[in-house]
């Protein structure tokens, strides 16, 4: 049985993608979750993931006692194990494309990803125009995600980022609910493909468990003192 | 016939990764060599290198007029398109954990990259003596990678990472010479590696070239004004 070790549905936005994408293609596994206390060398967190994982961080994936660590690399496992599956594009060269965006959002964005921490429970409309009119780096991610997604649903004519649901789309899904949470500006035909993401049963699973969660983590609220 | 947009070579360290890959694998292709005169929107780079990408960045590998951006999506393509070349290891789990460790460093190791940039030409042993005394957060990513290649060379018993070279070696052969150059105090079996790794004719290949280059750039020189 897979294992799949998560941090609180709220935030982890990492943990979200293959928890997303395993739900989605109905694979079956076991939810390790894993609540945030804090990232300290001595804290439950650390100890219970440090167990699995030796950089110490979530999602990892545990196959029968094999761990799988890196997000990327959890996506690239599950679909070489279930190919049948077809989670990244069939046909090469849109599976090139979803590679490169994949790997783009891994190491990048990250103004969208300090400024705009995924909060799934909160709405930040306020927060999100500040940053908006203060930060052009931010800008700038939400300008080229705009651009990457315009162009997808275009040439493979929806409704998910190359047509049928893949990984990409596992990979885009919490920046849908960044660029929702703090509404910041987007065109018409984004909002829409929001909505289609947040629609899906995965990530609406995912969005319910999130708002049932009652934890509050500072380290990940910069913006609030409570709920 | 495959292009390979590049860097400098003395300082482009995501450039030199599927350089030496495909340069290893004995892969045909065209280089392009974008000299970096600075990353301003009007730059050449960025005019050159945005007419392939849309992220202005290198590498960037076109083949017959598709362009694939981000190294470990070039890295997956290129694996795809040359089975027979066997880029990823073999075995299912040895190529599950090569990815976690490439992925890793594709977003990870950010104090020893921001730190310590690649800089092939330059000796700088004092500056290396200052980061390790000053810099928990290098010590802490040394120490990863310490581990990270003691734990598969013992497993897969050498001379490479996964034993004959893959991916991961590609990956990981701009940090030989990031350890190497600032002389970063690493054990003996990984001066080793190192060393193995300096060996490969593709590497050794790169580095005559970078040593060719005369450009000085300045926004990749924290600590010199001239060679
Ligand atoms: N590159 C990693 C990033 C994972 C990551 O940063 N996870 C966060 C939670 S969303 C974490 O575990 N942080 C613990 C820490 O930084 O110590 C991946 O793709 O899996
Ligand atoms: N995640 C990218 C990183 C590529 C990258 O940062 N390349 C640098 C040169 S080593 C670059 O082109 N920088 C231009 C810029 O930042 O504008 C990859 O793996 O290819």
């Amino acid at each position: 049985m897979l294992q799949l070790y998560i941090g609180n549905k709220n935030y982890s936005s990492w943990s979200m993608r293959p928890w997303v994408l395993l739900k989605e293609a109905g694979i079956d596994f076991q939810e390790v979750m894993v609540k945030f206390d804090s990232f300290d060398k001595d804290s439950n967190f650390k100890n219970v993931v440090l167990a699995v994982n030796p950089i110490g961080k979530v999602p990892v994936l545990v196959d029968d006692g094999f761990s799988v660590w890196d997000t990327l690399a959890i996506a690239e496992y599950v679909a070489e194990k279930f190919p049948d599956k077809h989670l990244w594009p069939r046909d090469a060269k849109a599976r090139a494309r979803a590679r490169s965006v994949c790997a783009e959002m891994h190491s990048g964005f990250g103004a969208l990803r300090g400024k705009c921490p995924m909060n799934i429970e909160a709405a930040l409309p306020q927060v999100g125009a500040l940053v908006w009119r203060d930060e052009p780096a931010v800008r700038a991610d939400v300008q080229r995600i705009v651009a990457m997604w315009t162009e997808l649903l275009d040439q493979y004519k929806g409704p998910m980022l190359f047509g049928e649901f893949s990984i990409a789309d596992a990979y885009f899904a919490p920046v849908c609910f960044r660029l929702k949470n703090y509404s910041l500006p987007v065109p018409g035909h984004i909002t829409d493909y929001i909505r289609r993401v947040c629609a899906r049963p995965s990530v609406q699973a995912w969005l319910e468990q999130a708002l049932a969660e009652k934890n509050f983590v500072d380290f990940d609220e910069p913006y609030r003192t409570a709920r």
